[in-house]
């Protein structure tokens, strides 16, 4: 860590997650732990087909088990009521279904077990029809369509743009590579499995408990969903339980939430819905699989001419927001090095597989693996070190990328500075030995895709120094609540456990878009301390009556509000609060604030500041590859960022930790498989996520390049963990072997594959 | 209703209580409704004796009981933990108990069962000592002591006061009259009983499920509990579940609330205490029964020329608000009527009786039954209508008190009149039937005794027109969520389900004093009517701009923004919040606001305009007495006020109802039997409460006389209801039968005694 020279007290310190203890003690209260008065057990039928006609269903034997309050077929749901990006998805599906996953029916019953039997008493008859599973075939004009009406599998996506010339650029470069690069179905694995417990009162105001992302944007669904169900003019009340993971999977709402608010005003009684890990598995959307052309080239002294990427997205049967991921693959594409001359498309294309969802990157570990893996294909092909590669082509404070992203901070270069000196020190070369590296760039500032990146934060002080402070933003796990907590500690001279941080309940939180685009830190943390900056004024101006001092010479710290150096003037900060409470005219302090970033709008072409300020990062990695299994072996892991600055950075390295297992796997073992749009691998042994026994000592320098922008000087580190994991790792094995696989995961099957091919 | 012209759409309105559905459906979540994980149940062992020393204590059997938990005795409680006005009061007693309802021990077991089992475990031996329960004797030198250390039973108490020259002006009287009035214990008999659920996180921070009136200050007492167990420096957060009626009840904290925490804390497990009925009746506090002495005089043409008070107070064993309510007392003493001589002194004293806490009124009853019934006395001997000689002294608006109230507004002429006017409508005079009047006065705006009267709101509005409040004040029953909703949708132009108001969360909700002294209406109502013109101010604002209309042309009503007359110039309120949100440096719109009255604490002297505005009203009432059984029945009751402004008459009817029924009982039939200190009728067979079968048509004629400083006019109308109930019964029954009675309650052996002397 470039140890930056500070007076700060509590920003910066290793402080433990808030509520580590209560989850450690087992009494975090998750979905699963909510029971309400009179609650009932909500469970869903799936397709048994990935494509099929549904003919008839009867439901009259479940209607008749005694215990079951209610049961919706599609017939029930109102036709207004879609999901998703596209509104293409009602929560239980009529006619006819378009994958396994799709919902069929839905009861609710007075346990889980006479609901899991009712489900087996409907009887429905299936039509089945052709499948079409592999995206490019989809693409065909003889494909079985999957939705007719449509008339094409090919989404109606804008997903395309050109900066400078590439054909041009094309003809000048002096070396060039092009080639194929593809990626799977991965899925978030949060420990925590979904669910929603929804009920009604008398005046059919709707509360949900469910785990979400966005409990302002689920609102919105929620309330839409009223109106599709006649209810006009209603409240929505979004309550978040803890949060047992969410990566991205809890950035829409779900057909769980709505067969769970349908069921509860059918019954009248609150219901509740939760997922087992098969249906985890099955029912929820992973990482959108991606075929990746591309094209790099440069001049004959490294320098980067064009970049030019083609790819086909497979959407599944329905568009939630996996479907708009190519406008964060866009980030890379555009910005990631200086490239003039940029081209993208990609085509999102519907089969009958699941579909997917944003996930821990949104789109960027997929692009990153394609330029990132070319990058070093290039630099090989130019005579140039993979490292001098980058560094020659690496991006610069004050440069303006042709997406018109303003990078205010850029500490790519001492990443680079960093990640080199750690893997080249003691650097033996071994047979089978090899390293590789990767890079980064992410939106680190908030990320403006919708009308508002807005936070709010409503804060109030008590008599005893403590605060409550009401953020829109969520904690998810990742430790918000701490950098809330630690923000406000330090603008108001506190301790971090002088702060409460309420998060989970939208009657009492502002608006905030959501959990999503590693914005927290940046955009929540920017609202509190907008509200602290408030509270703070209003402390100074009372404290510098009482104190007979100059509200510019007081310093709030260790709960003290002091002139230093003035023993005299000197009081604990309770007391004044006190005072200015219990004083003629006296009052409490409170404050609010909503922080909506001056960044942009993507426009037309795509061009706009997306972000206040974007993150960099540079992993490297150091991989044995066993020529006889094909297995790799990581040897030495090195995740360098520019963070900022580090709020906390126990929390930040246990982000870069998370997100550089995710990428691991995501790397080498990750794969939902899918046979003819079938999940074969719906558990933990068969689909093989790192575990702990699995993990790797990782080092995780944290470089500070604090940002003008930043809430004391920070970016936001949510994702970057996850993004060029994969490409540092197949570059290190070519490193190490001389052979490059160009398909995640890389199995130890495809690296004895290509040693073998490389050798005949 | 004298019909005031206004353009009010919301305020003013019949509006049933917000959550009547909830609580008809049986979904409010009362204490008794409260489950937590892991939670066990406490159970309180009381004093076999009204005064004894505690000689050995032996819990050994009840820790051995397989499920026990916890046990506690005296020994097990922080010296400095110690409750109520004078922290006389130990929540667990030790060495000695001074009444039957002290606590000796307590337990914590996993279900109430095995609590009540292991209760009948604990073998104490005690030593009786002879006890005290005559207040008059208890003052005498050779009483037994409650608390030796005191070396009296009379506390020390400041309550005294002398304005102008009594002595002198009893010179100059040409009528006086001189008598004793008694009054004996009444109980709130709230329908939901007491209780609590404490817990601790791993931090030793409490969160506290408790009915209470006085959140904050509740939460200032807990955190002085932790204290004293050593708990420094940590948060306590009391929760508020629906409460089933308040009345004064719930404005301190009590021994089972310490005792939940104590035992939440050696089990580390959430511990729930609640009462039974038995234990509501027994071992909450009552009403202050009082001994007063009232002389007065007035001149011959009936002006009132002093006042002459003496009281003595039976304070029970220990010390709460019930000792202060002289303080209250004081208010109808100095300035109900003109009277500008005034002598006034109370002496509270300990007894081994039950302790004393606030009731509806806070004192107000009890002196107003002595000064009414000593008025008509007085009326009587000059030989002046008892309306008319109250007309002669009635308070006008401009007064200044001898206390230094300052009469703002006073319709106590109108209630006069309107009283006047119904009684004596068709009013032939029949044998044993006959009318009686009363007039109050009380506090209606608020009412400084504390260092603060303030209340906090913060106001949030979301992109739908709707709005979340969080207030300090308290709603127990009594409508204060409705009154903040009418308060905020009026200045909102909103309706009034499109407020919800959040009160019971001590991390969420801004400070307030507490709900009492009918302050919650005029203190929390102008809190957050504060906050909604901060709020209105910025919608007008943003409006202003975006319809081109100048911000004081605009109005805001039914869900709109618009220029009156010009249809151009018109938006949905939840579109120009949209608006706001979603432009260019968008927000959402949130507010905070502090009111603490103008209003003075009392002086040295007792003199200091203690409330922003007071409340006045006449009760007129005609009874029929059934001279052979001594029966009194009421056969027209009419409650006029002056209430400053009906914020919803259907509610403030209610309070009306609510509290004359209340005087009812105080007058004709409710007292809590003592015989040695011991609870006779802990049931409602025996505690003769006035039922819904028992109920009588009252009138509420609701006189508004709109006062400058209440939210849209509105003084305080909580408590005056059950204030000269007496009184006015009293008066009655001597003018329909000649005899007067001095103690309450008003049975028919004492009408059928005073009747058999009279005819003596």
């Amino acid at each position: 860590m470039n140890e930056l020279k500070s007076d700060l007290s509590v920003v910066g310190k290793r402080i433990p997650k808030l509520d580590a203890s209560l989850k450690a003690m087992g009494r975090a209260e998750y979905i699963q732990d909510i029971k309400l008065p009179g609650m009932v057990y909500g469970k869903i039928l799936y397709s048994s087909y990935a494509h099929a006609n549904i003919i008839k269903i009867d439901t009259s034997k479940a209607v008749a088990l005694p215990g079951v309050h209610a049961v919706l077929t599609g017939e029930d749901i109102p036709g207004k009521m879609k999901m998703g990006f596209y509104k293409d998805n009602p929560p239980i599906k009529k006619g006819k279904v378009c994958s396994f996953r799709d919902e069929v029916a839905a009861v609710a019953a007075k346990s889980p077990e006479i609901a899991r039997k009712a489900l087996s008493l409907i009887e429905i008859e299936y039509e089945e029809l052709e499948g079409i599973f592999d995206p490019e075939k989809a693409m065909k004009k003889d494909s079985p369509l999957v939705h007719e009406k449509n008339k094409t599998n090919i989404l109606k996506l804008p997903w395309k743009l050109h900066y400078g010339d590439v054909e041009k650029a094309g003809e000048k470069a002096a070396f060039t590579v092009e080639d194929r690069f593809s990626t799977t179905w991965v899925t978030h694995c949060c420990l925590g499995t979904s669910g929603a417990v929804a009920l009604f009162d008398a005046n059919d105001n709707l509360t949900i408990y469910t785990n979400t992302q966005i409990p302002s944007l689920a609102q919105k669904d929620f309330l839409e969903a009223l109106k599709a169900m006649g209810l006009e003019n209603k409240r929505a009340r979004v309550i978040k339980p803890v949060i047992g993971g969410g990566f991205g999977s809890k950035l829409d709402t779900y057909a769980y939430e709505h067969i769970a608010i349908l069921l509860a005003h059918k019954c009248r009684k609150p219901v509740k819905l939760t997922f087992d890990r098969q249906e985890e598995f099955k029912a929820t959307s992973t990482r959108q699989p991606a075929i990746i052309d591309i094209r790099q080239g440069c001049d004959k002294n490294g320098k980067l001419l064009f970049r030019d990427i083609k790819m086909i997205l497979d959407n599944g049967a329905y568009t939630s927001w996996g479907a708009t991921t190519p406008s964060v693959m866009m980030m890379p594409v555009t910005s990631l090095y200086r490239v003039k001359n940029v081209r993208y498309s990609a085509k999102c294309v519907y089969t009958n597989n699941t579909y997917s969802q944003a996930m821990r990157g949104y789109g960027n570990p997929q692009a990153t693996f394609a330029i990132e893996s070319s990058m070093d294909m290039l630099a090989e092909k130019a005579g140039i070190d993979p490292i001098e590669f980058r560094r020659i082509n690496r991006n610069h404070p004050g440069d303006v990328t042709p997406q018109k992203f303003k990078i205010t901070t850029c500490g790519l270069d001492l990443c680079l500075d960093t990640v080199e000196k750690e893997l080249k020190e003691n650097n033996i070369k071994q047979k089978g030995v090899g390293i590789g590296i990767a890079s980064l760039i992410h939106v680190g500032g908030g990320a403006r895709i919708y009308k508002s990146d807005g936070c709010g934060a409503i804060l109030k002080m008590d008599d005893y120094g403590k605060v409550d402070i009401f953020t829109g933003g969520t904690d998810m796990g990742q430790g918000l609540d701490n950098i809330t907590a630690q923000i406000v500690a330090e603008e108001l001279g506190l301790f971090a456990e002088d702060i409460n941080v309420v998060h989970t309940d939208t009657d009492v939180c502002p608006w905030d878009v959501g959990a999503h685009a590693s914005r927290s830190t940046f955009v929540a943390g920017n609202a509190a301390l907008g509200a602290a900056k408030k509270v703070k004024e209003k402390l100074l101006e009372f404290g510098s009556k009482i104190l007979d001092a100059d509200p510019g010479d007081l310093v709030l710290r260790d709960r003290l509000i002091f002139v230093p150096g003035d023993n005299e003037k000197k009081m604990a900060i309770d007391k004044l609060l006190r005072k200015a409470h219990f004083s003629p005219g006296g009052t409490m302090l409170m404050a609010d604030f909503f922080y909506d970033p001056d960044n942009e709008n993507l426009g037309k072409e795509f061009k706009g500041n997306m972000s206040m300020t974007y993150t960099f990062g540079v992993h490297g990695v150091r991989v044995k590859v066993d020529v006889e299994t094909g297995k790799v072996e990581v040897l030495e892991y090195v995740a360098a960022h520019d963070v900022g600055r580090a709020i906390n950075p126990l929390l930040l390295e246990g982000q870069v930790y998370g997100g550089v297992v995710m990428g691991l796997g995501y790397a080498l073992t990750e794969e939902v498989v899918h046979k003819k749009g079938k999940n074969m691998n719906a558990n933990f042994r068969d689909y093989k996520l790192f575990t702990a026994k699995d993990a790797i000592k990782i080092k995780a320098p944290v470089l500070e390049t604090p940002d003008k922008d930043g809430p004391f000087g920070a970016k936001g580190i949510g994702e970057p963990g996850c993004v060029p994991t994969a490409p540092a790792i197949a570059n290190a094995i070519y490193d190490a072997v001389g052979v490059r696989i160009y398909d995640l995961p890389i199995t130890p099957e495809k690296v004895l594959a290509a040693l073998k091919e490389k050798n005949n």
